[in-house]
């Protein structure tokens, strides 16, 4: 019999289970290596019809779970908010509504405003699948960072994780330390103040607020994107300053006397988070995030469909 | 020997006969079938390119195309007029042989300009398809219209169908008169005068402007969306107003004290055209609309492109 | 052995020799025979990804390249710069390395800024085709143009071809002289001075200023586009006077008494280089020129694709 997840959906990281995670990964392994073959495509799901469902504005999340489906041979509606009835004034159910009964099976959501896949997860008979919603969760890009931690470090229990920056409006941040947490890792927060969430130390992680101290501390860094798209007030005072506090270089690196795995989740924003020199380097694994997102995805959709429609 | 159309070009209602109507609804029964199973997939057009040719935003229409020609095999190419080289001041007849000489067999085209496609229809050597050219016919709109009603109540023929509300912009309701009366069912109009085109009893239907009067009589309402975006003036004193006039609610439809098919083109104006609670009912059938349009598009994209390909 | 290119890339006409153009156009001449079949497809490049990435507005090139992708049943990533995360301050090598890392094997690529395929090409290790960038080059038009001419004449050798208009601006005219040089063929220029550029004579073309006089000389004339998204400054006194000086049409025709080959690289502005009645008369070869720019590309693809991944 087939291991299945224990939800029928990917909502949030918070609504899986550490035997999900397992699962995930390994089916996921499976996937990387058949996206390594010349022949990078499967029949598994040429029965079932995905709609992409992207109400803003994303390449890299966007092509991968694009590209995971197509390995998939699933049937692919792409939606962007640009060119649609929502326009018109259309509520958000009766488009989703209208696009199932077209005889969808799985939707593929990013939206603005955190809630949006929950709610419409409970409102329809589709599998959904969250590819970010606001400032809340980022569930494929928390997987994609654990297995790629997984891959360089060979486990993530007892790794100690350190997330730098903008941590308030980050559904990646979130959703990292619902995932790492679970998996057994030491999660620690980097920031200035007014980017970490007031609630934070309920998650049962610690900040640090000085940079230089974090790093000791740390075996992997994941460097979060200052996202200035987001930001309706000023949080730091100039973007200089938080560079000198809070962005990565070879000069602090060379402090620590040893080496420590540099993340992303992208898109960077070269010589703010980190230099060009750190982001090239031999430790820097953000490209190999992007490769993994593409298996994940595939296993994500993969578990998803098969435990729905049992084909 | 297969039945065919008496059509080359699906441009308007108004140039097909009964019997092409039958024609296209026994096609569209089997591609219902189809599309229900796990694998809604035929080989059918698997030699035919077909460009989605869209003037003007659209969700449902779009997709629901796309997805029959998917469905049905068929190679696909999407073009949106943002996007294009019509913003270079190309004409429109020069883009598509541009379109066509890269050896595309069909056109579904959406122009905000009433008579585009028969325009093109005469220019090009292609089988061309309305998706809605301005305020004149939405033919795949009206055979879904019709089909759904059909599926419902058995057949066509001597059912009252009132259709409410702005039918002067209303490709959607002219093409359903047509379709109507060809299949001999009794039609009505409601709404007020301004939205009620004035050659109107030429097309042999008669007007209520009472709904309340309008509902007693009928077995099917159809409720046509208030195009706000399609109006440059005022046509209505208020909105409250023509909520209060012409809007569907359960009150109204207590008092008839006898069930009526409610159906609405979309997207929906919820607390306009009609509530939610009456959009949400067991005798709302705008759903199945949907659905069943992407089985009537499969019928009249198959049986186009099998007369004139004669594959 | 199946014959190969001298280069590994498309970035222009300038990095190709004389038995490249011969292979490109041997293996179009198969493509085109299939493309004219009623099964269009092969199975050639089933294993190859190719992203489609098009940083300006595009019709005929954007579509002409995908349907040639689809004709080879590759599979297709389409990135449009106005959907993507470039808005979120991401480099464009950074988008690129993301693309590949999700195991891209070509990149099709247009850009507003001349030498952005070449600087890609250096930096990644993908298979890099130029669909325009800037006033640079535009390889597969220049090629299209010149199989064109080929088809319609026989041989390009010794054959007089003249180009018209805008040269300034014109990515297309300067991959056509390339092309056209290395044939061996005359290629002259007409134009008002201030849309010739002053280092033309460096590439061996001569400029005849008085159109009468150069179509007197020329087998065929390729009327350049007039490109007003591109004119940042008045570059002719009003377009009535480029007109009457630069514009084809059946006058000047009529007095050559001998027939002329009429190209257009698209879109046209009809009444401005050219008539309507030239634009589609019989010697008018601009939708075979549309017609064979899908079975060039497929032959670049194929040919690129096979020698570097060597399937």
């Amino acid at each position: 019999m087939m291991e299945s997840l224990s939800v029928d959906n990917l909502i949030g990281i918070k609504n899986l289970n550490i035997n999900d995670i397992r699962l995930i990964f390994k089916t996921a392994d499976n996937f990387k290596e058949i996206i390594n073959r010349p022949i990078k495509k499967v029949p598994s799901l040429r029965d079932i019809t995905i709609a992409n469902l992207f109400f803003e504005n994303s390449t890299r999340t966007k092509l991968s779970f694009e590209l995971a489906e197509k390995r998939l041979s699933a049937d692919i509606l792409n939606f962007s908010a640009s060119q649609s009835s929502l326009k018109k004034g259309e509520s958000l159910i009766d488009t989703i509504n209208n696009i199932l009964s077209m005889k969808v099976d799985m939707i593929v959501i990013r939206h603005p405003n955190a809630g949006v896949p929950e709610f419409i997860s409970n409102k329809v008979n589709a599998v959904i699948i969250n590819a970010g919603d606001g400032a809340h969760e980022h569930p494929t890009q928390a997987l994609l960072d654990s297995y790629s931690i997984r891959e360089k470090l060979g486990e993530i229990r007892n790794k100690n994780i350190l997330i730098v920056g903008d941590v308030i409006h980050s559904r990646v941040a979130l959703s990292n330390i619902f995932a790492l947490k679970m998996q057994g890792a030491n999660v620690k927060l980097c920031g200035p103040n007014s980017l970490i969430p007031k609630y934070i130390n309920k998650l049962g992680v610690e900040v640090i607020n000085n940079l230089d101290d974090a790093l000791k501390w740390c075996d992997v860094v994941n460097m979060l994107r200052i996202q200035n798209e987001r930001m309706n007030r000023s949080f730091f005072p100039s973007l200089r300053e938080y560079i000198r506090l809070y962005g990565l270089n070879n000069e602090r690196l060379d402090k620590l006397g040893r080496e420590i795995i540099i993340m992303h989740p992208g898109p960077i924003n070269r010589g703010v988070e980190l230099t060009s020199e750190i982001a090239d380097s031999k430790n820097s694994i953000i490209l190999d995030q992007v490769e993994n997102g593409v298996a994940i995805r595939m296993a994500v959709i993969y578990l998803l469909a098969k435990q729905k429609f049992n084909r």
